[in-house]
């Protein structure tokens, strides 16, 4: 999952006051804006009631069936599904949509996209809740060579928290995603029929960045709005056993900006020997004369006017949820993690987290021009780019923010940089006292001592499609711990060792089927 | 020749106006440097006798052997010399050592450096006069597969200019060199002896930028200060014979400029999530904001305090040449081959021409940090990098001008911006008036009908060794055209064709015979 790989640790939900920026004439004036909770009270966890019913012939059932519900997890482990080198997406959607069909969903078929397939599934309880289930089957690609195992063995091997499964795709999310599946293959297997309908909207397509996702909800579109929540399964525990969830994502533009030689000057076709400066314009340098307007001289405000005109303070619930889970942000930790000396402007605590969870962002991802190899070359090249990314908190769309930025670009006399947008969505909420949400969680109390609930992350995810488009809670959760996304040795624990908090694959499985009947009730 | 071949016709020498920079407080204050001619008047070439003796007993012996005279630049375009892949470096070094002893140098040797080895040698004729030869035995990479003819097979091939050795080394620069030693093995063969005495320095790391050639001057550098001229045999002619020669070089200052995270903040061991950036400082905007105040907006003034100081007016045997090559200087052609529209700030002509040889600059000549690949990644990268050069006009010492960058960025708080300077030297300047200079122009009056003498190029090579460090004047000219110097498919012209001007490899070499000879006189 792309967007939650990144994840560090912080604790945290979402109305609206707007946040007026400091009026002035000129750019210089803007100041980023400054952030305040709404309230001091935490969130109170204690008043969500632990979820106290058991299910224990479908418990039962999960511990007499764990070999073959691993060896399910496997079978997908074992099926490589590369989206971006196309390996193995056919077999594996297959996969997936036969499953789907063996387990009893009355509609299991593929869906065409202009790209890898989407599969979906649809279960019919006669129920009168309906869960969507998003998952992704496609998996990151892998260099075998660094891996202590084959990373399509998925072999179980011991690791110092217990016995794992080290696979692509372990946690990341076929583990979880087959997990869940195992689930409710237990509960039809001892009522008969499940406590809610099931809608599986699944892509193939989640490490490209789901670009035509969009195009799978497009075909079944008015039966989920029908639905009452949506599902992400994934390993949502620490080592320790505290489950983090998160209920929200930033949104994002992501563009290039070029500057190449033109009417205005500088050379249009080729880079030129250097020592054509001399009379003639640079697009490197006008690159970096555009991007300098952009922000003030720490490069940490945005001087685009109007940038932050539509950001918003945080909200009673999201302030309470920051309150709840401050006390698991450490700025020490997280700067060591990341080799930081210091957040900007020496925040730390509460500061920094609503200032990285509320305001917006305008980063340099990658900038190039001209010769970028080992030693001398002299030339003047024909142009220069630079990859830019704005993280847009809620209620910020990015086509209006993009139009900001052009329109400060052709103000400053920068009318010829261009501007490719690679990708862009709004931000994505859902509110931790939603009916789904509130089930989670008392389902989660039952396993976990310890439950920490962020409002956001401040990474980016295309939620919104579930929560904007659809006007559905997601809950990207369940127990669990796995570690390695996009990265070797992926692994998702099953079997934990004695002093490890994290929950095995059978409890991981148990809590799904309380989900599943707690969000029926 | 790594700065020749970027040359473009320009046309115009050396003596000392300062430029006054117009005085202000503040950076936005400092203006370019503007220049004026010291004079109306144009250098007059009629002045210059033609050379009008013949020595028709050697013209004779290189046309009887002119098969031969071929065969000998072919052994030398078939021994690949590739200094930057270390390929056949060994072997064309002590090809050319010994075929100055088979010519009869009565030193010949290899001169060990901490690259690879130099070529010593010395003809002793007992002569008043010594003209020291500068070769380069190196050449550049290549690519067979964008061949015409293999680059190693130095095949004679049709051109539409006429018969043509096409390889790698062809013009830049075993050609015009071998053929320069042509020549005096037939002043030899025919006289018994040469006029003057010959010293060859020959290094095999030009195209790497000559590191060590330094090295090889030290080992010689008493007896070469003895000498009365340097000779860089080369082909000067454009297909219809006009002769370009050019007496001086800027020179350089190239150096990285880095900006990585640290105690000012930004992530200093690698890249972050870049969702990090609401709280975390960019190296790359650091970068960009220092590279910023270094230049106007229009990217062409250059804001670092005192850069301008010693930048100098042409003197009168300058402006002279510049006013008698002027009508040569087109720039509407020149713009046409770059796919420029336009000179800064709209200038043309002689202003253009002035600006180009006298000024100094700042150029990018690469800039790189973050992700630069196809598509979205999203990250806040911990360094970023910028190449950058600056070419000095007579008179300018490269460290002080990049000790000048160095404080400015010190004062406008960028410490910690890291320079790295990969290579410098100061200009290189000879003037008409030189007694080698005018022999040499005589003779060239002698076989072309139209000469352009500029007082310097705009691009920059080592040649202050020979100039400032021995004192001598250089002149990197012979008849003879060449075209595709680190390219493909590059040719020398032998044999013209009937409406071509250039002259072939009888006429060059007959010509390299002359000027020894009109040096000695």
């Amino acid at each position: 999952m792309r967007f939650l790989i990144c994840l560090a640790t912080l604790g945290l939900i979402a109305a609206c006051d707007r946040v007026t920026p400091p009026a002035g004439p000129a750019d210089d004036s803007i100041a980023r804006p400054s952030f305040s909770l709404a309230t001091d009270e935490a969130y109170d966890f204690d008043k969500i009631p632990v979820y106290l019913e058991t299910h224990q012939d479908v418990y039962d059932h999960i511990d007499a069936n764990l070999d073959q519900h691993l060896a399910k997890i496997q079978q997908w482990l074992r099926q490589p599904s590369i989206s971006a080198q196309n390996v193995g997406i056919r077999e594996m959607a297959e996969l997936l949509r036969q499953d789907l069909e063996d387990i009893g969903f009355v509609e299991a078929e593929l869906v065409p996209t202009d790209g890898h397939p989407g599969v979906w599934g649809y279960y019919d309880a006669g129920a009168e809740k309906t869960l969507v289930v998003y998952l992704m089957y496609d998996v990151q690609p892998v260099n075998p060579e660094d891996w202590d195992s084959p990373p399509f063995a998925a072999e179980v091997i011991d690791h110092p928290l217990g016995k794992v499964i080290m696979a692509r795709g372990a946690t990341n999310q076929k583990g979880p995603e087959r997990a869940f599946l195992n689930a409710l293959e237990s509960i039809i297997a001892v009522d008969g029929t499940l406590p809610v309908n099931i809608m599986v909207a699944a892509e193939g397509e989640e490490e490209l960045g789901s670009p035509h996702y969009p195009q799978i909800i497009d075909a079944y579109e008015e039966r989920l709005r029908t639905a009452d929540a949506v599902l992400f399964p994934f390993d949502s525990q620490r080592p320790d056993g505290t489950v983090n969830i998160i209920l929200g994502v930033k949104g994002i533009i992501y563009f290039e900006m070029s500057a190449r030689g033109g009417d205005w000057g500088g050379p249009a076709n080729a880079e030129i020997h250097g020592s054509w400066k001399a009379i003639v314009d640079s697009p490197v340098w006008r690159l970096v004369k555009a991007l300098s307007t952009m922000v003030s001289e720490d490069g940490n405000t945005i001087l685009v006017p109007g940038y932050y005109d539509d950001i918003r303070q945080p909200n009673i619930e999201e302030s309470q949820l920051i309150n709840a889970g401050i006390e698991q942000w450490s700025d020490r930790q997280l700067q060591e993690m990341m080799a930081v000396s210091q957040w900007i402007d020496g925040k730390s605590g509460i500061e920094a987290v609503v200032e990285y969870l509320f305001t917006t962002t305008l980063n340099i991802d990658g900038i190039w021009g001209g010769y970028t190899e080992e030693g001398v070359k002299t030339i003047l090249p024909h142009m220069a780019t630079a990859k830019v990314d704005s993280r847009l908190p809620p209620d910020i769309d990015p086509d209006e923010a993009l139009a900001k930025i052009r329109t400060h670009l052709d103000n400053n006399g920068f009318a010829d940089v261009e501007i490719r947008k690679l990708g862009g969505y709004p931000a994505a909420q859902t509110s931790v006292s939603d009916p789904a949400v509130q089930a989670a969680l008392s389902v989660f109390k039952k396993y976990a001592d310890n439950i920490a609930v962020r409002p956001r992350t401040a990474g980016s995810a295309p939620f919104y499609q579930f929560t904007q488009r659809l006007g559905l809670p997601l809950i990207p959760a369940g127990l669990g711990f796995g570690t390695g996304a996009h990265a070797p040795n992926e692994i998702i624990l099953v079997e934990p060792a004695s002093n490890t908090g994290a929950a095995g694959l059978a409890d991981i499985q148990k809590s799904y089927v309380d989900f599943v009947y707690a969000l029926a009730d």
